[in-house]
């Protein structure tokens, strides 16, 4: 359910060439927002990215999120630049809102020009401004106009008891390739949208998104190849009712938030582009966190280790040769690694355990994978998908 | 053809349980050689690389290098350890050779044990003794010997004249999968050797191939996969009789050695798992090499990159996205790109190109791909393949 104040929807305007494919979202508060995003930190920024990081360095408060799919603005030099600003402003003319005070975000092919025309492109904002509502089919047809080799609808919420009543928070998110988000500060084609009514002011909202991204965006990867257009906005637009939050309500925010982008993550990983499972990987007892976030970030991104869960092969090798060149320095022969709850390696000798037992743990859709250092107190999480033919069918004709 | 006074051979012992695969391989010098040997830098390292580097950090002088393909002989622990000495110690016993003059190697499977009975193994190397010998069907043998899933032989060798007469290098290298060597100092499973009858000491000669090896196996890659087995090994007879090299004919020497493992290495690249295209990447006018090579590197391990060739699409997006990702600061307006020696991209834009004609140049077995950061005069070549259908089949498969 979407937080007080908030429409959203999604309508076909002809960005995207894929016959009766929704491409235009919009994402509107009745009420200017606190704002806080996070972009990808590759140096090729798309347009869309600069625009916000310009937009949201200038402070002030935000209406409305225009995204589209189909051309990601991405390698588009100075036009590109004034199609993604023609975006936010045909947008602010529709809704009569303040110049500057709407974000915008692209996704699919890079380099093509999205050659926004700012009357036609307000004709179509116009349209969908009729069309937007607070509806589960509203919700519906945003998330599906910034979907692109996605194969599900992914989206979430949570509501959050505080002092002076109720919270809501809602979320949703697109990516399925080009997924191996590293945003910091102001990061894939990832593109995650989360609004809610708390009233927040910018800086606390921008510290919370940061830290709740660490542990959720910047644990997951596909492919590893992190794109020029990952955007995670999140509006506050206080209109819950309930005020200032007290400490003690800012921590159930907190903890109802992370809840949220943590389930946001995951399903990316599990809409990965040809992904038959959905694979966590645990990496615990490291030295240190980042270690622990090395190692499991490596795993996750070797195209060995992918296959092999792929095949429900219970290779652990793969699993060691990975961490092995993380370029983490531990002790092999302390180490143990679990497959799918079977104990596979024990202090850095394989154990005799069951082939068979470990392929039928392997052939479920949800698979766990497990590495202990046994070097210290702390651990990571990581969240990837296996590789699939379809994987090599889908990113092979890709943009024909 | 092999440098005077080395011989080599393969049989099938019964190491590998792949039905009539030679798995035993001997590269043998009849008179001890100075050696030189590279080995993986993963913290992972498999019983015979630690037994290999204890061996030449002890100094002296080599007389063979024994191989294994079937098991890797990796995280195998004390007993692995004693594996990979006591095939070194047999093969030393039946020919006679000095304690501690024999190196090892094996590829295959991670975690399995070799159980290597000294006897028994000795009786397969007094066997595959008297079938060493100098001809061609000879080295053929012993590369198929450590082929795992490579699909041809790959060898080479070259001839330099020197003031005295003839010097012979002569190298083999196998590897296909778990392909992104990293060995410096004393890196993949790619294991090469070279054997040379040049008389250079090993001091030397070390200093050669690690130089030899930053511009040729380390810059290839199948999958970023770096192995827990990766070994090179050079072995120098002295047997020319041409005596100590003169400066210029050591240049020449340095000029022949460095062909040949750029040959090797690209040899390992057209042969990767499942590869269909054999693809040169170079990235030029960089500020510094490890910029150049920083680039190059991811851009040759991305699935997406990979998956885009493999489907002959002109996707340079996935170009530009991969070395914006690198970790590497520079302009993104000043770049261009050539896909195939098609200009698609040009200070920053995407240039009007033929996408007919680039698909063209990607039908091609060989590809090659530029990208010119007009930053520097620094440059760095990249050799990779594509990811195609069949890199799932091997993969997702390979312990069955």
């Amino acid at each position: 359910m979407l937080p007080n104040g908030f429409k959203v929807g999604g309508l076909q305007s002809g960005l995207s060439k894929k016959k009766g494919k929704k491409d235009l979202a919009l994402f509107v508060s009745e009420s200017p927002a606190s704002a806080a995003g996070i972009f990808t930190k590759s140096i090729i920024k798309a347009a869309p990215v600069i625009t916000d990081i310009e937009r949201l360095k200038r402070g002030g408060r935000f209406s409305a999120i225009v995204a589209n799919s189909g051309y990601a603005n991405a390698c588009t030099g100075d036009k590109g630049k004034k199609d993604a600003e023609n975006m936010c402003s045909a947008t602010e003319k529709s809704f009569n809102f303040e110049t500057g005070s709407v974000l915008c975000a692209s996704t699919g092919v890079i380099g093509q020009y999205l050659n926004i025309i700012q009357d036609d492109f307000k004709k179509n904002v116009d349209l969908l401004k009729s069309n937007i509502g607070t509806f589960s089919k509203n919700e519906d047809e945003a998330v599906l106009a910034i979907m692109t080799t996605d194969t599900f609808i992914k989206k979430s919420d949570r509501k959050v008891k505080v002092k002076n009543g109720e919270i809501k928070i809602w979320g949703c998110v697109k990516g399925a390739g080009m997924i191996y988000p590293n945003m910091h500060g102001p990061h894939a084609t990832m593109l995650s949208f989360i609004l809610t009514d708390a009233e927040i002011e910018s800086e606390t909202l921008q510290k919370i998104l940061e830290n709740s991204a660490d542990e959720s965006f910047h644990c997951v990867s596909v492919d590893g190849d992190t794109s020029t257009n990952d955007t995670v906005i999140v509006l506050a637009n206080g209109q819950s009712g309930t005020g200032k939050l007290s400490e003690a309500d800012l921590e159930k925010f907190i903890k109802a938030f992370d809840e949220l982008t943590l389930e946001l993550a995951k399903s990316v990983a599990k809409d990965g582009e040809g992904a038959t499972k959905f694979i966590e990987i645990e990496v615990r007892n490291t030295k240190t966190k980042e270690d622990a976030k090395l190692i499991a970030s490596t795993i996750a991104t070797s195209p060995l280790f992918k296959t092999a869960i792929f095949g429900a092969d219970a290779n652990w090798g793969r699993v060691i040769a990975a961490a092995g060149r993380a370029g983490v320095k531990f002790d092999p022969d302390r180490v143990d690694i679990y497959i799918g709850g079977v104990h596979t390696f024990k202090d850095g000798v394989v154990l005799n355990f069951s082939e068979e037992e470990a392929k039928q743990s392997l052939l479920k859709k949800e698979v766990k994978i497990v590495i202990d250092l046994k070097a210290g107190k702390e651990s990571s999480k990581y969240y990837t998908c296996d590789f699939s033919y379809d994987y090599i069918k889908i990113n092979s004709d890709y943009r024909s």
